[in-house]
C-alpha cells in the first residue's frame, strides 16, 4: 500500500518497497525558543532557513506546526506554508489540532498534503476527517482517543481500526491514512519500546496501512539519545514502520543502514552515496 | 532456556530475560598481524593484554582462537587458555576445528566452556559432539553443512534441527547448544541481513535454543561499519539473538540500547551506569 504526498513539483511515496520516508520534525515551536520567538514576531526568515536545512539533510516531507501560545494559527499557518513552499520543493505535512488553521493552510497549499493529525476521539474524527476528504489529503492517525495513550498495543490497534473505519465511511481511501503508533519514553516505562514495536507489527499485519512514529520520544530524559534513537529506528523499521517523524540529520545514518539491512537498497547505492557526500556520517 | 558458561569463579548466563551476552571476538589471529606474530613466536603477553582489554570493555565471554598457519594448535591452544585464565575471570569459548586441540584445551580449562564450533556436516558432528558430552561443555552450532552456508533461512533452520537432534542422541541437553545463524555481507547480497534475521526468528520459535551471531560480518566491505553493525545488532536482538560474537567495545552502546528498548533493563540501570562510566559512549 503506497501513500502519495506531493508538492507542486515533487512526489514522496510512503510504503513497502520504498526507502523509509523521513518527515522533518524541526519546524515546530515546541521546546524551541528561537523558532517560538520568530513565529510570535512574524519573522519568517528563521522558518525559511530551517526548511532549507532539513531539505538539505534529506527530509522527504516537512512537518509544519506553528502551535504555540500567542500566535493566531489560522493566519500564521498558511503564511508559514507559503514561506516554506517558496523555499523548498519538499512536500508538506500540516500539523495542527485547529481545523480552521488546517483549512486555511490547505487552501494555499499546492499539492497533496499530509494532515497531522486525527485521533480516535469523536471530536477529532468529526472535525478533521471531512477536511481530509474535501481536500483529497492524506492524514496521520494517532492511536490515542478520549482515554489518552494506552500502554497496551492491542488498544492502540483498536484505535487504528476505528480511525480507518471512520475514514472509509467518508470515502477516504485506506492508502491515504498513515497510522502513528505513538512512542513514549522508555526511561519512564521499561515496556514503552515493546508496546510501540508490537503496535507497529499488528497495525501492519491487520490493517496493512503505512505507519509512522515520533521516534525520538523513546529516549526522552536519558543520556546517549542518538544511540538509543538509532537502535530504536532500526527496530521500528524492521517491525514495519514505513516513515518516521524525526530530526532527519540525526537519524539519517541509522535509517540508511536499516533500509540497506532489510534489502531495500540494491547494491547499497543510497547508503554508499550518502557516505560519499557526508564522510562523517 | 538458559545456557550456563563459567570460569572457576564467574558464571555467564545466556538466555531470555538476561542482558544480551557479548562474546569478545578479538583473541583470533584472522586478519590481525600483531596477534598472529605473537602466537607464532609464543609471546603470550599480547594475548594477556587483549584479554584484559576485552574484559574491561565489558565482554561476558572471550572467544579464543589460535588457528593460523605455522602454529601447533594442540599445544598452543591450552597454553593460551592458561594465560587468559590467569589474566581474567571471564568464561571462555574455545574456538577451533581441531578436536585434539579442543580436547587439550578442555583438559586445562577450569569451568564450563563453550566450544566453537560444530557444524551440520557429518565429520564435524562425529568429532566435536563427543567432546562436548565428555567435558559437559556448551557448544556453538553453525547453521552450515557440507553444502556450505545456504542463503535460505529454512535451510539454516534445518541444519540447526539436525545439530540439536544429533546432540540429543548423545545426551547433550538442548540448553547447552547455542545456534549461530550466520551472517554474510549485505554489500555482496542485499538479502543477507533478511536471511539471518529470518533464521534467528525461526530457530528461536521452533527450537527455543539460544542464538548467537558473528554480527560484524554484515558490514564487510562497506563504509560506516559501526553504524551498520549498530543497526544490525539492534534488529538481531529484537529478532531473538541472545548473544553476539563481536568487538565488544564497538557494539556495546547499541547492545545496551537494544536491551533497554526491549524491556530488559529495569529503570535503565545498566544503560545509565555505562554512560556514567564512559560518557563518550
Amino acid at each position: 500500500m503506497i501513500t502519495r504526498v506531493s508538492s507542486l513539483t515533487r512526489e514522496t511515496l510512503i510504503g513497502e518497497g520504498q526507502p523509509t520516508v523521513l518527515i522533518g520534525e524541526r519546524l515546530n515551536p515546541a521546546g524551541k525558543k528561537g523558532l517560538t520567538h520568530a513565529l510570535r514576531s512574524g519573522n519568517l526568515e528563521a522558518v525559511r532557513k530551517e526548511a532549507e536545512a532539513q531539505a538539505r539533510a534529506g527530509a522527504d516531507i516537512l512537518d509544519i506546526s506553528v502551535s504555540t501560545f500567542g500566535v493566531e494559527e489560522e493566519s500564521l499557518l498558511p503564511q508559514v506554508v507559503k514561506t516554506v513552499m517558496a523555499a523548498v520543493d519538499t512536500p508538506l505535512c500540516l500539523d495542527s489540532h485547529n481545523p480552521a488553521a488546517l483549512e486555511a493552510a490547505l487552501q494555499v497549499y499546492k499539492g497533496k498534503a499530509l494532515i497531522n493529525s486525527v485521533t480516535g476521539a469523536e471530536q477529532s474524527l468529526a472535525r478533521i476527517l471531512p477536511l481530509v476528504k474535501a481536500f483529497g489529503a492524506g492524514v496521520v492517525g494517532l492511536t490515542q482517543d478520549d482515554h489518552g495513550i494506552s500502554a497496551d498495543a492491542d488498544r492502540r490497534l483498536a484505535v487504528a481500526h476505528h480511525i480507518v473505519e471512520r475514514a472509509a465511511a467518508l470515502g477516504i481511501p485506506r492508502e491515504d491514512i498513515v497510522i502513528d503508533c505513538l512512542v513514549l519514553a522508555v526511561g519512564a516505562d521499561a515496556k514503552a519500546g515493546l508496546a510501540t514495536l508490537e503496535a507497529i507489527r499488528k497495525v501492519r499485519a491487520e490493517l496493512g496501512v503505512n505507519v509512522t512514529l515520533g521516534a525520538s520520544n523513546i529516549s526522552f530524559g536519558l543520556p546517549g539519545r542518538d544511540v538509543l534513537n538509532g537502535a530504536f529506528v532500526a527496530m521500528a523499521i524492521a517491525a514495519g514502520a514505513t516513515s518516521l517523524i524525526v530530526d532527519v540529520a540525526k537519524v539519517l545514518p541509522a535509517v540508511l543502514a536499516a533500509d540497506l539491512l532489510l534489502g531495500r537498497d540494491q547494491r547499497a547505492r543510497r547508503y554508499i552515496d550518502a557516505f560519499r557526500q557526508h564522510p562523517r556520517l
